[in-house]
């Protein structure tokens, strides 16, 4: 683990460093040093010892120096590149990449994050407490600082939908004692906290008993029900879509953390809201959720940053958002910024605008250089990763025909409706649908579609069916074990063959994504590490991901930016208004299930 | 002790009263609020429940109110004055104010006032952890928050100079455990950080090992020995004079807190330092050392906040000063704003640049208004305060007599010399001074007088005399047991008769100051309580304070602000270059003793 403190025993020889008295282990030199407390740029030298910065050597005030150069070990020219602390994501799902822990810091890393204060969510909705040590464990030697919340809300939606494990207080307790936790995850259940929940009460007391960070996530909370919620513990917000939200979130005293994941892009609106404000400390930046072709392609945070400077903040200042106020807003003191005591995560950039990094170091260390991995990643290789966690009885074409209780005619059916092929916000609709010898025959409605949702975890083959309306596939199967927020195993299709096809392609490849028609496998995208990530190089996997949103637009999503999660968001039962889960459709305003044919409840 | 933070079974009643469902203890309507995490000001309505903040009403875009309007079971009607958070003292040694703690609370709290961050360093010297234990148990039901950093550099200078307590890591982390304290008080002795003393390595990494806040003081220091400094744990510093100490400090990560104390006014060189630097949140302010008269007609943290403003800092940047950067610094995070899940410590007042609270709340409880305490001290009374801790024997004239190691005629003697009437610098310079009848004779030299410093902790009779020249004291004698930093007993006189005067009085008062002249008291300022404080209402006590600054400018101390601090400056070891201790005179600099007859060694 690199230490995020200065070991007791490294302490005076670093003191001795500073001093000149014993040398650094390494000196960079020539650096456009960017200092983040003051805003200032200058020219300087930077020594470092046992991964903590020992000394800044500079001129900013044009005195002339006086002091002997720093001696170093090693040297490293940096030819008037800018220095700036290495990047800080406030909130990252790594699940949502696609990639393992080791995979991931293999494609960011480079980019120039060198801290993730990460929230296994996902994965811990798959398989509990194992789960998030899994994630803990394998992200131990990496040469990245994986921090880690406590998921805080697992099942979201308890009761209307069956995840791999339930986190009450003990869970959250017992994670809470993991090396690298830094607190707790997004605290989602808001209504349960306004309530007064007691399972959300017992978790939020527990982490402010240990005096820890408690990450807030309060879409559209405002007024007196942000005040409340605030009140209650948690001090951040990750979900502001306006320029309204931000502003009062901050004057509240939320740490908004602006967002700027594959699927929301939020950052214009924060900097917009903050233009007129004094001050900028209560606002970070953050990805969420970055699929694996984004962050290839885009970047991580250097692309959030970039955005935040197109937006119109200023480069220093959205620099100092990604570093420096993360650091202090989750009680991080040795991060974010370049001086003595600090942590040497360091950054070497051509531009500040649109930051490219030229070296990237952690703990003093070369990590990366000119986008490439410096560092090498020991081979991860944890029990975990071997399980198959797809645990799905019932895949039989048969198995996938809706018995109706007619046997002939027309019957009332409820259906999830799309507003539109953008947003994942669907309503409820009664269609009335022609029945044929027991099933409903949508042959002659190319707008429909089956949808399944079935349990992976428990193997009690519950699952749940609906129909989808205007949702974008026009044919064939799209199967995926990517569902949030449970990550059950859901399936859109037209025909049972084709569901059948696509879930017997899923549970052999122990859990991914899959496209089928006419019987078909067209794309196959095997994410075995818990049904949700891959252990493929991130380069191999963000062309297999590519390739599976090519078929995808052609089955009929071709509008979508990221059509992988059209059918992963059918199943979030915290967005409005209509949600299938594997207990059935989900009134999510009502927080009540409702039956598929309203007149034979 | 007033609740720093939510008490677990209020939490969800503070939700309730956010959300309206509960009716809040207090409402201050009408007030113009002043947002710290935006710099705006606009009008609203503020709902207290159990001390902390529940709901901040106000429309500050000007959108249309929509909410009801809070509910209380009190209102306090601002009438469109400013609400700001109450001010935070970042480091304050409460002795300096001659008063004890209640009866600081009482002069401070009216001013603004609502946290100190104390540092009990001199009654420490005097006492040792008892003394410690006492100003920490006599604060804690006071309608204050007195925070308390636990002295690290007791004695300040060992070997050169007998205090009444020797703190070693055992003490720190003993004090450590009391329930309001914080961390580690101004690491002094920053040679021994620099040199990795064991007794400052041992104290450092016992606040480290805790997490705890270490504060710092470091004049003087620049380049590789602040980095050292920084490196080795302290974050802030109070000591800074001159523009280019404050840049180069913030530069380096240090917090710096700008003091305007009765002696040292630095805020000015503060507030023109940070002027073209593009943030401001290394930069709080404090008072450090106040004397009553000082307090009593000037202010406290508000004439801090004024001198600051004067100086060119804005006043909303100058509040946060000395508010919301001070706790963020000292980790306090339910400390310094106006938004929900704070403290309601809070500050009515007409101007923002001169602040004369109209009322001041302290955890939603009225407690001052218009200058004048509301709230009622709880009769203090501990047994510390009946300890005489003023142990001297030997306060007969002759015990004043110096002798000599000759006779008749001259002497060489090495003498403490005043480089002017105003500053407290000295260096040793050697005359040949006149011997009769084996004492040196000293009436012809108008410049010169004795002086003397008399151990009175341990009863041991252990004294050090010198001679001093152009100090300014030109007839009499003026003794005090305020000397830092052992606060022994310290007497300037012109003859043995008048020390002898004076030293009895002293001893009868069980602590104080006392001046003589023709063997007749003229003036005594009692402070019984460690021979520091006084029990006296602050009126009083700065009364008299007042006619003893008079008499002793009578006595020749006319051009100084403060000439208490005259005779208690004599014996700080740690100001270049010439002291007087207990054990004799001490080169500063060279930190040794120098014998008074360089011949006769």
């Amino acid at each position: 683990v690199i230490p995020i403190r200065i070991e007791p025993q490294d302490r005076q020889a670093l003191v001795e460093a500073a001093l000149g008295v014993r040398k650094c282990d390494l000196v960079i030199e020539n650096a456009r040093i960017v200092n983040l407390f003051t805003g200032e740029i200058y020219l300087g030298d930077v020594g470092i010892y046992a991964g903590f910065i020992a000394h800044v050597q500079g001129d900013p005030d044009g005195l002339g120096r006086s002091e002997e150069p720093l001696a170093g070990i090693q040297h490293i020219d940096a030819g008037g590149l800018f220095l700036i602390p290495g990047l800080i994501d406030a909130h990252v799902h790594i699940e949502s990449s696609m990639m393992t822990p080791a995979r991931f810091t293999e494609a960011v890393l480079p980019t120039g994050t060198t801290t993730v204060i990460t929230d296994p969510h996902e994965i811990a909705n798959v398989a509990g407490v194992e789960a998030v040590e899994y994630m803990h464990a394998v992200s131990a030697d990496l040469p990245m600082r994986h921090l880690l919340l406590v998921p805080s809300c697992v099942p979201s939606v308890p009761g209307k939908e069956q995840s791999g494990a339930a986190f009450n207080v003990q869970e959250i307790e017992h994670l809470l004692q993991l090396e690298r936790a830094l607190g707790l995850a997004e605290v989602m259940d808001y209504p349960g906290v306004l309530r007064g929940d007691r399972r959300m009460v017992n978790i939020l007391k527990a982490a402010l008993a240990g005096g820890r960070f408690i990450q807030g996530h309060a879409p559209f909370l405002s007024g007196r029900e942000l005040s409340a919620y605030r009140a209650a513990g948690p001090l951040s917000d990750h979900e502001s879509r306006t320029i309204q939200e931000v502003r009062d979130k901050i004057r509240a005293g939320i740490v908004v953390d602006a967002r700027e994941s594959s699927g929301s892009r939020n950052v214009e609106a924060a900097v917009s809201a903050v233009g007129d404000f004094r001050y900028l400390d209560q606002l970070t930046l953050c990805t969420d959720d970055r699929e694996p072709e984004d962050i290839l392609t885009a970047g991580h945070m250097n692309d959030v940053v970039r955005k935040a400077v197109i937006s119109g903040l200023h480069p220093v200042d959205a620099i100092r958002c990604a570093t420096l106020h993360t650091a202090r807003a989750a009680g991080l003191s040795t991060l974010g910024a370049v001086a003595p005591g600090y942590a040497a995560d360091l950054i070497l950039t051509a531009d500040l605008e649109d930051i490219r990094p030229e070296m990237v170091l952690v703990a003093g260390q070369l990590v990366a250089k000119q986008g490439t991995m410096v560092a090498t990643l020991k081979p991860a290789g944890h029990p975990f990763e071997q399980i198959n966690t797809v645990d799905v009885q019932g895949i039989r074409a048969e198995d996938f025909r809706v018995p109706v209780p007619v046997t002939h005619g027309t019957v009332k059916t409820r259906v999830i409706v799309y507003r539109d092929l953008l947003s994942s916000t669907t309503d409820f609709v009664d269609e009335e649908l022609t029945v044929r010898n027991g099933y409903l025959d949508i042959t002659g409605r190319p707008d429909l579609k089956w949808a399944v949702v079935i349990n992976r975890h428990a193997g009690n083959g519950q699952r749940g069916f609906g129909l989808v309306k205007n949702m974008g596939i026009v044919r064939g199967a799209v199967g995926s074990t990517v569902a949030h927020d449970c990550h059950n195993l859901v399936i859109v299709y037209d025909n049972p063959e084709n569901a059948a096809c696509v879930a017997a392609d899923i549970v052999a490849m122990g859990g991914g994504i899959s496209c089928a028609a006419d019987q078909r496998i067209l794309e196959r995208l095997p994410l075995p590490v818990g049904g949700l990530m891959s252990t493929w190089p991130p380069a191999k996997l963000a062309a297999a991901a590519a390739r599976m949103k090519c078929v995808m637009r052609d089955l009929g999503l071709q509008e979508m930016k990221n059509p992988l999660l059209r059918v992963a968001f059918l199943t979030l039962a915290v967005i409005p208004n209509a949600k299938l889960t594997d207990l059935g459709m989900l009134d999510v305003t009502a927080q009540k299930m409702v039956p598929m044919f309203p007149e034979y409840q």
